[in-house]
């Protein structure tokens, strides 16, 4: 298994769509057949939309080939573009799967609160000059822990399937900076969860909304009763677990 | 006086040189001229060389508007370009010089010390994957503190002037990334110097050099018994001080 890092603002999104479009798994798949001189499949624990980034994703693949993981991280990250680099590498046992072993999955939202945006974090968090009551946004964040059904949260198609997720964490952390970091870990996530959650969650924060309405967002299945998406360069995937 | 933030990639430096370069100086001197709609002359802190950025870049300048000092922030920065940001603004007393007045310049570089570049940091920061004494650098860092006689740690034309400059402070630290920072402060600093002496440091925390060469080179005022210059991209301006 192998632990990645990338910037996602040049790509869309992690998965391989069709022909032509610039993908994470196009590039690294591109690399490590390159490398290993054949083609290789890989999973990989998050499903990162078009411009999110990560900084710990995790993919998994077979080989036969004998590797010097030391040597193979120099070859494999030689060749990435610069936006896209391997952190570790790990020999694992045969039935490990990066997608289907992953028990946990950790994404965290970036906010810049003060009267303007850090020049170094523009491409990674999104400015709200406004105040926000991080007291608030507890509580609200709060409300989603647990088994819960995020029908409202998600995109529409996703009420097609299951919609119930178990949510271990959601945090709201403001550091020395005036950077508020929403953290939510989950068994896992539907298409745009993270970004309607943390939406919603903005908004009472500003007042815009009362906690109320999640209460009644997260009973009504129902994508008009949550909040706004949020763009999508704010969102890191920034762990997986595997621990049972 | 106003307090800024840039990321230096795509300058030229801070300093106004021939028609035609982009420097931080043309661009914001356009800004704040066609924010007071009158040509602003303004003082700055520290003169960053080409691609290096700045964290707390200090400049001054006088006017006979009476400036809302947070309307103002807020014009500027909606027509400065993505890379340059003003944090701050205040008024001062008339005598206030951002450049005369500063008691102290600090510089901070930045070193990834292991086997791969995070992509978020490349742009600011440079790579060596060979493991660094941080004792032997803390004991180099050691010897410029006080007033030293930097000529062999500057680009030869600055020995036609004084290379006596007085550093207050020189630290290195490595956080839990495995980032090496050093932190230097002077009174000032002479063209090139600190990526001259992080870079003499830098051969001692990886075997290539040792301390009895940074005496010499502190009594030789000649550029050859110093070490190599570092990259540009990874210094920072991250302080200037008023106080007595």
């Amino acid at each position: 298994m192998a632990v990645l890092e990338y910037d996602g603002t040049d790509y869309n999104g992690f998965q391989i769509q069709e022909e032509g479009t610039n993908t994470i798994q196009g590039k690294l798949g591109e690399v490590l057949s390159k490398v290993l001189n054949k083609k290789v499949d890989f999973r990989y624990a998050g499903r990162t939309d078009a411009g999110v980034h990560a900084r710990y994703q995790v993919i998994s693949f077979k080989t036969d080939s004998n590797l010097d993981t030391h040597r193979f991280l120099w070859s494999v990250n030689s060749l990435l573009p610069d936006d896209i680099v391997i952190k570790k590498i790990e020999k694992v046992s045969p039935d490990f799967d990066a997608r289907r072993s992953a028990a946990l999955r950790e994404y965290s939202y970036f906010v810049v609160n003060k009267n303007y945006h850090s020049v170094f974090l523009k491409k990674y968090s999104i400015l709200i000059a406004k105040e926000l009551d991080i007291r608030s946004m507890r509580k609200a964040a709060g409300m989603f822990i647990g088994v819960r059904d995020f029908g409202s949260f998600c995109s529409p198609s996703c009420l097609k399937s299951d919609t119930v997720r178990k949510v271990f964490r959601f945090t709201v952390e403001k550091n020395r900076e005036d950077m508020i970091i929403f953290k939510i870990a989950a068994n896992s996530f539907l298409y745009n969860m993270v970004r309607i959650v943390v939406g919603t969650v903005l908004e009472i924060g500003s007042g815009n909304r009362d906690l109320k309405s999640i209460s009644e967002a997260l009973a009504g299945r129902n994508r008009k009763m949550a909040g706004k998406i949020l763009p999508s360069k704010g969102l890191f995937l920034t762990g997986v677990d595997y621990r049972k």
